[in-house]
C-alpha cells in the first residue's frame, strides 16, 4: 500500500464540541436512536466531528413502560421545552400535530430538525422548508420514504446532475406484504390482512396503509423532489388495495403478471411541448420479470429512471425500528457536521414549477378483459374502437370460451394518456359485438 | 394541497455567482459533461446556486477529431492551464499520471476536483484527501464506483448513522457481460470475451477488467468508505476470470448457482475480540435466488449489509459515456453548492483504522468437489477431515459415479475463515478414502 499521507488526525475527542440532541417521542424508532447515540457515541463523534449529547426524551405519558436503553432522567412530558432546547430535534410523534408546531418551534429556536414525518411533509412540506431556511438550520427526512434506502438522498443529491423521467416505486411494506400473501399463498384480502396485523406488519386501523394514503405521501415527497416541483398530498390520486381479490391476483398470474400497489412520479410531455408531472399510486401488474414483480413480503423497492443515468434500483427494508434509526442518525450526522465545519442541508428546490396533472393525463398501459361474441369481425370491431382513439394494442389474448358463442378477450395496450384509454374503453362498451367489459388493470414497468 | 408558505423566490439568474469550470480530457465521459452544461445550464444554475461556464478542456490531440456538443474554442492542450485557472475541475483522463499531479495543482490552486478515476484513488486516494483539506476544497468521486448507482454517497453519508458489516458488488461490468454471455449461451471465456470485445464492452487491451484490477480499486474505494479504514488497492486480494471455462459455469448451474466477480468488503471478528478488514476480488460461485445472480450483461449491483440498516441493493448501469457523466455531474452540483452557500465534502474518514486482513482471515464458503472411492466409510473420512478443523459442512451431494468403485461427491460449507478451510482440504488431500480434490470453488451471498 503506498499511501504518500500521514494518517489523518482526527480532533481529540476531548475538543470536539458538543451538540445538544432532543428526541421527541421514544416508540420503536425513538428508543433504537437513543441506544445507538449511547452504544456508538465514539464513532458518531468521529464521523460527525462533534460529541452528540441526548438531553431528552419528549413522552407523552412518563409512566408508560420503556425499554431500558432509554435512560428515565431523560424522559420528559414537555415536549415544547425538548423542541427549543437543543442544537438538534429529532421528531418521532409522527402526525401533522404537535409535530408541526413543536418543529417549527425548534426551527425557530435554531436547532436542525430531522424527522421521518411522511404525512407532515407531505402536507407542510414548503412551511417546513421556509421555516428551516429563515432560521438558517437544517431540515432533513432520509427517513419518510422507504426506510433506511436513501431514496430522500439520492434523489435530491446525486440525481442533481440529471433528469429524472420518472420513479416507479414499492414503498409500502404493509400493503407489500399483503398482496405477496395473496399471490403466493392464495389468500383473501381479508385473510391476508389478517395475517399482517397478527405479525404487527398492519396496525389495528389499517386505512392509513390499505388505502394508499401513506404510499401518496411518500409519493408527493418523491414527486416534489425528482421534478423540483411542489407536489402536496392532495395532488396524488390514490387508490387503495381493499378492493383487490384472489380473482384479480389469478388473472395477474394468467398474464404473466404480479398486482402490486405502486407510487408513480412521472414526467410527462404535453401537447405544446411543455411538461408536467402525473404523480399516483394504484395497483398495477407488473410483469413478472420486471424488478419490481420480485419485491417480496415487507420490502421496498424504488426504481428512477433518469435521462443520462438510465434506471436505477434502489432495494431494502422499508420500515422498522432499526432501518428507520439508520436512516435517522445519517441525517443527526450531516446535520452535526454542518454545525462543525458549516455548510448546509439542501434547500427546497422547487424552481421547475411544473403543473401537476390531472387523472387524464397520466401515462399507463389497461390490460381489458372483455367478453365478446365469438363471431368473425368481433375482433375487428374491438381494434377499431382502440384505433379511433389513437391507442395502440400490445397483444391479443384469446384467453376462455364462456359458452358456445361467447369467448374472453383479455388486450393489453401500449402506453397512452388514461383519457385516450378511457375513451376507448368508452367506444369499446357502445359496440355490439363486446358483450362487457369484465375488468380494466393498469400494466406498469416495462 | 394546502401549502402555507409562498412559493420559494429563486435567486434571479443575473444574480447568481458565476464558477468557472475546467475539464481535464474530452472522451466519451468528458463529451457528455460539457454538452450537458451547456444544453441544461439553467436547470444546473437553479440547482447549484451558480453558472456553471466551462471555460477550458484540455485534451492531448487538438487536431483530433470531435463531438460537434464539445465547443472547438475551449479546446486546449495546456493541461496545467486548464488545472490551475477554475473554480471546479472535472478530471476524466485516467490512470495514475499526470492526472495525479494536475490534481494537486487543481487543489494548491484552490479549485475543488471532480473525478471519476479508481485507480488513482485506489493508490493514492488519502493523498488526494489531504490536498483537499488543505486547501480547504472538495474533493468529489462518485463516478469511480458503479457509474450512475450512487454507491459512494451512500457509503460514505447514507450509512454515516450505522455500522455497514459488509458489502458486496459486482462493480466490473465488462467481466459480468462476459461471464453472463458464458452463462446464458455456453461460450467459452475466449468466445465471450470477443463477443465483449467487438460490442466495445471489454477493450483491446482486457487486462484491467479481466484480471480484476479495475474490480479491485473499486473494492479498496469502497472497504475505506464502509470501514473509515484506509485501504489501497495493494491490500485488495485479486483473482480474474480468465481460468474460467465453460465446464466451471455448467458445473455452477448443476448447484444452482450462477458464477459472478464479486468485490467483496467484509468485517471481520479477530479472535480477540478486535476486528479487522477483509478486501477482496474473485469469483464465486452465486445461489441462483440471491439477487446478485440476477444480475445480467453490463449492469452492476451493490448490496450493503449495516447493523441497523439491514440488507440494502443499489443496481443500475455501471458503465458508459451518460451514466458517468450523471455521477460527474451530481457532485459538480454539490462542489458549485459548497462555493455558494459554504460547506464542504466529506473529508476522508479513517478513524476507525482496521487491521487489513490477509488472505486467511477472510470469511468465505467453499464448494469442494472430491473424487473418492465409493465405499461405506468414505463419507465419514471426508466429515473427519472438516470436523477437525472446525469447519461445518451445509451439503454434500454425490455428483456422478466414475467408475465402478469411484463417485463424484461436491460438498458445500458453511461460512468459516478461509484459514480453517485450506486446512480442511489439506486434510482431505490426506485421506485414503479420497482420490482427488476435483475443484474448489468460493460461495459468496446467503
Amino acid at each position: 500500500m503506498t499511501q504518500q499521507a500521514p494518517p489523518a488526525a482526527p480532533a481529540s475527542p476531548s475538543s470536539r464540541p458538543v451538540l445538544k440532541v432532543g428526541v421527541l417521542g421514544s416508540g420503536t424508532v425513538g428508543t433504537q436512536v437513543v441506544r445507538l447515540l449511547g452504544e456508538q457515541a465514539e464513532e458518531f463523534a468521529a464521523r460527525s466531528g462533534a460529541r452528540l449529547e441526548v438531553t431528552g426524551i419528549a413522552v407523552r405519558d412518563l409512566a408508560a413502560p420503556r425499554d431500558p436503553a432509554v435512560p428515565r432522567e431523560l424522559l420528559t412530558d414537555d415536549a415544547t421545552a425538548v423542541a427549543t432546547s437543543n442544537d438538534i430535534v429529532i421528531e418521532l410523534i409522527g402526525g401533522i400535530e404537535p409535530a408541526r408546531t413543536l418543529i417549527l418551534a425548534a426551527f425557530r429556536a435554531g436547532a436542525s430538525v430531522i424527522t421521518g414525518n411522511k404525512a407532515l411533509i407531505a402536507a407542510h412540506g414548503p412551511e417546513l422548508y421556509a421555516a428551516a431556511a429563515a432560521a438558517d438550520v437544517d431540515f432533513y427526512y432520509e427517513a419518510a420514504v422507504a426506510g433506511a434506502i436513501p431514496v430522500v438522498y439520492a434523489l435530491r443529491e446525486s440525481m442533481a446532475g440529471d433528469r429524472v423521467t420518472s420513479v416507479l416505486g414499492i414503498v409500502n411494506g404493509t400493503t407489500n406484504y399483503i398482496l405477496d400473501e395473496m399471490s403466493t399463498k392464495g389468500l383473501s384480502f381479508e385473510d391476508a390482512l389478517a395475517t399482517a396485523q397478527e405479525l404487527g406488519y398492519a396496525e389495528a386501523d389499517p386505512t392509513a396503509d390499505v388505502d394508499g394514503l401513506d404510499a401518496a405521501a411518500k409519493a408527493a415527497i418523491i414527486a416534489s423532489l425528482a421534478f423540483h416541483t411542489r407536489v402536496g398530498i392532495d395532488d396524488v390520486l390514490v387508490e387503495g388495495i381493499r378492493s383487490i381479490t384472489a380473482e384479480d391476483i389469478r388473472e395477474a398470474h394468467a398474464s404473466g403478471c404480479e398486482l402490486k400497489l405502486l407510487a408513480i412520479a412521472q414526467r410527462v410531455a404535453l401537447d405544446d411541448a411543455a411538461e408536467g408531472v402525473s404523480v399516483r399510486v394504484h395497483p398495477a401488474l407488473v410483469p413478472a420479470d420486471h424488478p419490481l414483480a420480485s419485491v417480496h413480503g415487507a420490502f421496498n423497492a424504488v426504481l428512477v429512471e433518469a435521462e443520462s443515468a438510465g434506471r436505477l434500483m434502489f432495494y431494502g427494508k422499508g420500515a422498522g425500528g432499526a432501518p428507520t434509526a439508520s436512516a435517522v442518525l445519517s441525517d443527526v450526522v450531516a446535520a452535526a457536521a454542518h454545525r462543525v465545519n458549516g455548510g448546509q442541508a439542501p434547500r427546497e428546490s422547487s424552481y421547475a414549477d411544473l403543473p401537476v396533472l390531472g387523472p387524464e393525463a397520466a401515462i399507463t398501459r389497461y390490460q381489458i378483459q372483455l367478453r365478446v361474441d365469438d363471431q368473425p369481425g368481433s375482433l375487428a370491431a374491438v381494434a377499431t374502437a382502440f384505433a379511433a382513439n389513437a391507442v395502440s394494442i400490445d397483444s391479443v389474448r384469446q384467453s376462455a370460451y364462456v359458452g358456445g358463442d361467447q369467448a374472453v378477450v383479455t388486450i393489453v395496450t401500449h402506453p397512452a394518456a388514461v383519457k385516450r384509454l378511457n375513451a376507448a374503453v368508452e367506444a369499446l362498451r357502445s359496440q355490439e359485438r363486446v358483450l362487457a367489459v369484465v375488468s380494466i388493470q393498469r400494466v406498469e414497468g416495462e
